[in-house]
């Protein structure tokens, strides 16, 4: 009953780009409780992808193949696949109605390549893309083997497989029983930290946690295996409660929760409005409030004040300050702050400055060094300080940490602030 | 003549961990041109370790292993292999004297476990580990194959690499003359379209050609493989010049550029200075630029005017252009971007207001729809227009798509207007 993944690529043999999509597939089938053995990697090549599909049929129940499914001549995944169970392959009208409209909405020719994604082998169902031009499918060529096909774009691949595989895992009787995984978000305690202050937990068996790290958060997985929902909720619930009592508001949300969504959630829930006014991270602070749907229910706006100049023309910044002190201190933040709140007329504003690197550096004032205020509603007092990343994690890690640490004050800073 | 990459490790058939040791060999294998068609994944389980191994020795030249090679009852490897080719295992003195003395140095107490770590098949040859204690192996378990092990940890197995497996593909002469990759990255004509237009450069056989998209991006890879450096060069240049001559100035930039590093440059080498105001991509506009270091040599700033009351009251949009043509459109755009160039007397300034959904959308204006605006100095005529990305590629493409396509307007500009 086990699965096999393979990935379809001549970039992946050439290292142009990490196997995210293996290894976002081998979460997914772990937290399905479908057993998974083994993954592959073949480019874009006929023959070598009818002989790895052809040892796959010989090994597995469900083969999950990523990427080839293009318009272009190199994608050949659908017609090798087709040509190794010697299938025929047969026009779908409406998936080729779909690619037309789909082009014609993006304002794009229709070029007769495009046509060729509309083929799948006779007998093969067509899994829907809902956001992308190219489809996949789920095929049987042989009894107790069947192939699901998905585009090598992840965000493609990962809405697919939500909207369809999954229940088709399911019905199928590949997923048996429920998995159920909660996943809890944690800032400011490292992996190593956090997993010694839960040790216990990782050695459970049902459910099983596991923590697992990215870009400043670490992510505690919950997996419980059960006969249905509920059995496996009862068997989550008193370990969720166990790690939140054990690491209190680090934990800052959970499932699809993100800094930024929780931020515009609590502040969309007291009325409060939010201007920011960033200098090193460009806008990326504003970029992931942005990204929130209903972001405009509490964020105004704010300032990108990366020259001096223009946190003195737009934010009032005094000169005296920047002069003084530095861009990168916390008068300078905090003065960013207030500078944004008053224009914009804001109950709070959060405010970035520091030093991203490679240049830019001084010896009281390294690379990786960021000051983050925060200015609030009466009673809240203005919180600022600095932050060292440390300057071998890089100019982007160093953005992204900042605009992370920056939302997760502003957190801390509702949670102890009256409503 | 070809390679295989095999993977050992439960961890990465759960997904704890990418992939990384694949991609960088990956890349080790292209650079030193040794063929490399398959790259497989199995977990630290005997049977499928020896079965995958024995298949690969009926495809390829060189089989490279990775992980496995540790102390505990779970590092299968070695024996694994041994076992697939019948052969016995025999201890290396001078290997578990090495192991005694480097656990001696870092005063850790030396296990039984760790006397596993000596032995190898009959006939392989150990291939050192400068910094870790697990040693891996060369060996030839049949004519015309040879295995090659190493461990999982990256710093250790990029050392091995380094130190002997690069001078014995060399002198085993697998790995003959260079391979050398070329990418060339596009924007505005879609993957099928340009494909389409380079359609007989893709049949190619040295160099080869071949697309691939993400992020609104296409990018044409071209790989050569000859003597040296020099000769590989010599046949990339006419095709690269083929291409470029083919998609003219929609093809931005090579290798490590980003639209937003190009437009960087071009500013720095102009002397001039650029602004940006942003409504439906946040501040995307702003990190991109930011991203790119030296990005404070041209890019001062700007204005995220998420709300329609900071374009009016830090931008100075009239009220009469938000209330006759609504934030989406060409006026308002055209109005943001003056705007902020006044307010930040910056040389060129780049505004974005869009629908970026799921709410938000009218009959006239869908989810999807962004209006992009560039104004520059004199003689450079105001440029702004909408497009249609799709509602169906949700929020957070559609952000990024924007983002893109302002900064490759922007570049178009530059490129039409006189330094």
């Amino acid at each position: 009953m086990s699965a096999e993944i393979l990935c379809v690529g001549t970039e992946l043999l050439l290292g142009d780009i990490l196997n995210s999509n293996a290894r976002w597939l081998a979460l997914e089938l772990a937290a399905l409780g479908v057993p998974h053995h083994r993954q592959e990697v073949v480019g874009d090549n006929r023959e070598r992808l009818m002989a790895a599909v052809r040892e796959a049929s010989n090994r597995c129940r469900v083969l999950i193949t990523t990427g080839g499914l293009g318009p272009t001549a190199d994608d050949l995944t659908t017609e090798a696949i087709a040509a190794a169970f010697g299938a025929p392959l047969v026009e779908h009208p409406e998936v080729w109605a779909d690619i037309q409209a789909k082009l014609g909405a993006r304002g794009r020719p229709v070029a007769p390549s495009n046509r060729r994604q509309a083929l799948l082998p006779k007998g093969a169902a067509v899994l829907p893309n809902p956001t992308g031009t190219a489809p996949g499918m789920i095929w049987s060529p042989q009894p107790g083997f069947t192939i699901l096909t998905f585009p090598g774009v992840p965000m493609e691949l990962r809405a697919m497989w939500q909207a369809t595989a999954i229940p088709w895992l399911r019905q199928a009787g590949l997923a048996e029983g429920v998995f159920l995984s909660r996943r809890l978000h944690v800032w400011g305690i490292g992996e190593s930290l956090l997993a010694e202050r839960v040790a216990d937990l990782l050695d459970l068996a049902n459910p099983t946690v596991a923590p697992y790290a990215g870009g400043g958060q670490v992510t505690l997985r919950l997996t419980a295996r059960a006969g249905d929902a509920a059995a496996a909720d009862a068997l989550l619930d008193p370990v969720e409660r166990d790690i939140r009592s054990r690491i209190g508001s680090a934990c800052f949300g959970r499932d699809g929760d993100s800094l930024a969504s929780v931020v515009v959630r609590a502040l969309a829930e007291r009325g409060q409005t939010l201007a920011v006014a960033e200098s090193c991270t460009g806008g990326g602070l504003g970029a992931a409030l942005a990204a929130v749907p209903g972001a405009s229910d509490c964020w105004l706006g704010g300032v990108m004040a990366y020259a001096n100049a223009v946190k003195r023309a737009l934010l009032d910044v005094p000169e005296e300050l920047l002069a003084r002190w530095g861009a990168v201190s916390d008068p300078v933040a905090v003065a960013m702050a207030e500078g944004v709140r008053t224009r914009l007329g804001s109950d709070w504003a959060v405010a970035t400055t520091g030093i991203a690197g490679p240049g830019g550096a001084t010896a009281e004032k390294p690379v990786g060094l960021v000051h983050v205020a925060v200015v609030g509603p009466e009673p809240f007092p203005c919180w600022s300080e600095g932050v060292r990343f440390g300057a071998s994690r890089g100019r982007e890690a160093i953005q992204a940490l900042s605009v992370g640490e920056a939302l997760n004050r502003l957190r801390l800073s509702l949670l102890q602030s009256p409503a």
